[in-house]
């Protein structure tokens, strides 16, 4: 493909000098490119793909790396990586040493911050912008986020604290009406309310016609706009949840019309209050697929161009999980499941359609999820809540102070544990053991199939404690499941001298491995806590290795070795874990073997 | 003292009972036995005292248990306690065994779930809500709410999930203008704007006059309510936060008028979609002193009712990490102070004062401090974020997300580390340990005097890491500073046989044991990570036994033992810690004593 504009762009500058017909040219290049990127790579295209007429307007309006521009979550940053010299090494995406799919400061100063999880955006630019305050540097800093984003409690606590100060901090709303799929919450109605206002296409007039022909930079600006500031308080709504929380409110306005956002981005810079500006964008915007299905398309596998992406249709423990909850509240009336936004990740979206009453998305709200499933177990219904690992590391003082503290026997479906692959550091669900077992009264189970995974939703559907069900990504590795998953462990025999100790994926690795290495494989089924029977039988092996797919500290290795002490253990014991590092994206495969998981690790232990 | 009504209230419906005049009567004898029990106790006094007259009205008009009444916090649930069925035992509180300071469900029925961590009812509640929908139980749920706790992201998370709902969920706003201190943040100033309507007190009077003399029970209500909602809906404000987040509105209403706020609940028990109810009440409400000062009245230690609590001038480690950042502040323009609601409980107040421009009270918004902290310092800022141990549980997330994976030098001063007494379960800090060693990149500390907190404070200035400073609540124990805290760890001789490996405020106690039991005891000045040289001194001991006041899994005994192991160690190890369960209140000294953690413990290992 020519990118003509595009490959001309090697920082935000150049894109200042661009006249309206190549800035929408440049604006079709970007599409493109973020299309084919992704149709190789996969990736996030639906969020992409509204985000882009927004982003050229932002980096014309601003000045990055002056002025800090923080995209939320990162699912619509792919337009700010190609407009700020990243475009060479764009076909790399997502894989190893590659671009990554999040906001990443290693990789361009432009990246102010990390990103990943939802909602952050908020709090790091108003911190920057502070920073920015009190060391008279300047520039300011801008939040971009999404209407789902806003369903996130820290977002909320971000808006309550700027709010409260003067100074133009300036947050942008991409609201697509969407979170990843439809947005929920009593919030998405009020924007749906103040979107369809006729003041919208009203205010959108004004601007063009009046607006536009402000000069932006300099001190006449100032009194300028103000004079024009009367005008622009008519289009504005005075009381909504923006204004509430001490926001200026500026909308809504036409997220695919350039020139119509940098005027409103140039007035919002004048302000000396925090401002908030209200933007319409279109979920998939420029591919027709995507634009019809959004949610479809918001994460994507490599998928053919012409054709579309094909929905998933391959049987993962996410649908496992999902397919066996719905058997259980078949004919168990108490089972409810709560999803935090991600009701199609998790594979609730079956229980969703069947049990209406029994399904709750909250939201990417996890504390609230955590909180609200407490609630409900102790009005006497049983909940499952299914929630990715690393997000779960969210509600981690909620399942302590709300969960644990009173028994209740809710049940976590901890999808994504593990390496998780191509979406990197932000994403890997390696700290989910050591958390939970830090927390008194948990059990904890990491099923290697999905035979397993079945068979332990259902048993553990009337236990009377909390319980935590962590199982990897994607589909089982695992080929035969013959193995007795019923124990609280198991033994395969090898020669008897060694023990290989693991759990969850690592167990194929290690059958692989046992083939010619010749050690015993100790599986744990129930992960935490040990029985009795595991430490004697533990206690007969001269050396010990754990291998597990998680953080060395805290893990089950250090637990293990801690009561195989107690007990007098004197043999030889070594952890191979995920050893204080973060581990970046890559494959699985790659990960687990640059950090000693894989069959050939085991094979030479 | 003579309670001759309150003594008579065995369960909530007792006060239906009552006239006027004898419920006037009622509520002077509950604060009289508040303040007694919290001038001799200790407790949370003028948040109790403002809630009397809500927490009577809110019995009469609801049916606990039938209907669920969550205190958020619990810093406002005395009167509750004293009105079901604990009046006889209400001297104990908040002692060993005793009446707990929060709502507790081993204690009551009528304590539906367990708070002590603020901004969880109305998630907890929401969730109690649906399961008795689902479930077809009688009665509804309803959360009552301070207007700091609503500071934090979790409320705001379940109003948006429940504002989107149907149904008669109820939500009372008890509105003191005050969080633990001065409430903050924008919303803090709208609640002010929607205070000083005049509305209000015509609303009063609307009420007084015609809406109190509807009889409150049967059908016959609801037709006759529903004539009231035209006139109601006049005194409703159209557009404020809560109404964006779908909720009907009732309010403002005189919080210590009876009469006018049993009718208010009575009128939202009839809507059937969910209602907030907007209190107005006065903090310290009957008690001049607190009145006069209501954040010196808000958690006490026992005092002269006559005189009034005397302000607490004592040294205690908060107010040397205060001081310190203090001194440091002076001559290095980048020192930050955050704090997420707790400038008085972390010893911040003096910077707080002398650094107005460089201190940050973000609300209870500890995941939003957290990532506000990761801006402040990349935008080039040193931020120390003060903050509870068992707080900070809740920005794990952010810590690993916005703060670890970019490697940004932030300070967190970790207060009431370790076990903090009369609190109970919820407050003890005995999990930062765990959780936070699982994060790479963090080194963590944990002195044991004022000189070593005050000495690392200083020495951690100009770290380029992400660093932890745990310290316990109030006083040093140890009497003598002389021992070395500026290498990583240090070796105080006894017999050399074997070594008692402990640090923080345990160090005290093992040197209290030394004395006859001659031991060497290892005391770790930088608890994690390790040194070569800490890992060679150990190897050389045929006996380690660890103390530390944390928990066990995930603690420094784990994580020492791993390495000792891969180092060939043979030797017998063991681990003194908090074993996988819950710590209830109790003095400081008895939790220790019980759980092995004292002087004669270590004397007799």
């Amino acid at each position: 493909m020519n990118y003509e504009i595009l490959s001309k762009i090697s920082e935000p500058t150049d894109i200042k000098k661009l006249n309206n017909n190549e800035l929408s040219k440049l604006c079709g290049e970007i599409r493109e490119c973020i299309i084919d990127t992704v149709s190789k790579n996969g990736g996030h295209l639906a969020s992409n793909l509204g985000a882009v007429e927004l982003t050229v307007a932002l980096h014309k309006a601003f000045n990055s790396p002056n002025d800090s521009i923080i995209f939320d979550v990162g699912h619509q940053c792919y337009t700010h990586k190609l407009l700020t010299g990243r475009f060479e090494k764009f076909s790399s995406l997502r894989t190893e040493n590659g671009i990554s799919g999040f906001m990443k400061p290693s990789e361009s100063e432009h990246d102010p911050v990390i990103t990943g999880h939802s909602s952050t955006s908020i709090s790091a630019a108003f911190g920057i912008y502070n920073a920015k305050k009190l060391s008279g540097s300047v520039g300011t800093a801008v939040a971009v986020i999404g209407d789902g984003a806003l369903t996130g409690g820290m977002s909320y606590e971000a808006l309550n604290n700027a709010g409260s100060k003067k100074g133009n901090f300036i947050v942008v709303l991409n609201d697509n009406k969407m979170s990843i799929s439809n947005n929920v919450g009593a919030l998405a109605r009020s924007l749906t309310k103040m979107r369809n206002k006729p003041k919208y296409h009203h205010f959108k007039f004004a601007l063009s016609k009046f607006l536009l022909k402000i000069p932006v930079i300099g001190s006449p600006v100032n009194t300028f706009i103000y004079k024009f500031k009367e005008v622009v308080k008519g289009f504005v709504y005075k009381n909504n949840f923006f204004t509430s929380l001490g926001f200026n409110y500026l909308g809504p306005v036409d997220g695919h019309n350039i020139e119509a956002l940098e005027s409103l981005f140039n007035i919002a810079k004048n302000y000396q209050r925090p401002t908030l500006v209200h933007v319409i964008t279109t979920k998939g915007k420029g591919y027709i697929h995507a634009e019809n299905s959004p949610k479809n398309y918001h994460g994507v596998s490599p998928f053919e161009i012409e054709e579309g992406a094909l929905s998933d249709q391959k049987v993962t423990f996410s649908t496992v999980a999902g397919d066996t909850l719905c058997e259980l509240a078949k004919n168990n009336a108490k089972i409810c499941a709560v999803t935090a936004a991600m009701t199609g990740g998790t594979g609730l979206s079956k229980f969703a359609e069947s049990y209406k009453e029994r399904f709750f998305d909250v939201g990417i709200a996890e504390e609230h999820a955590v909180t609200f499933c407490a609630g409900l177990s102790k009005g006497g219904m049983k909940p499952y809540f299914a929630v990715y690992s690393s997000f779960l590391q969210r509600a981690y003082d909620q399942l302590i102070h709300d969960c644990a503290i009173g028994n209740l026997p809710i049940c976590l479906l901890i999808d994504r544990a593990g390496i998780v692959g191509e979406d990197g550091e932000t994403h890997q669900g390696l700290f989910d053991v050591s958390f939970l077992t830090s927390i008194p009264n948990i059990e904890i189970y990491s099923p290697s199939s999905f035979k397993e995974l079945e068979y332990i939703i259902v048993a553990t559907e009337n236990s009377d404690k909390l319980t935590a069900i962590r199982y990897p990504r994607g589909s089982e590795t695992l080929t035969d499941s013959s193995y007795d998953f019923k124990s609280e462990f198991t033994v395969l025999k090898g020669d008897g001298k060694g023990a290989v100790v693991t759990y969850g994926r690592l167990f194929a690795n290690a059958i692989d491995a046992q083939k010619t290495a010749n050690f015993d494989i100790v599986k744990l089924n129930k992960i935490y806590p040990f029985s009795d029977t595991l430490i004697d039988t533990l206690k007969t092996y001269k050396t010990i290795n754990v291998f597990e797919e998680v953080v060395k500290n805290g893990g089950i290795g250090e637990h293990i070795l801690a009561l195989l002490q107690e007990n007098g253990y004197k043999g030889k014991f070594k952890i191979h874990a995920i050893d204080n590092k973060f581990v970046p994206a890559s494959s699985v495969e790659s990960a687990l073997a640059k950090n000693g998981l894989d069959t050939e690790s085991m094979r030479s232990i």
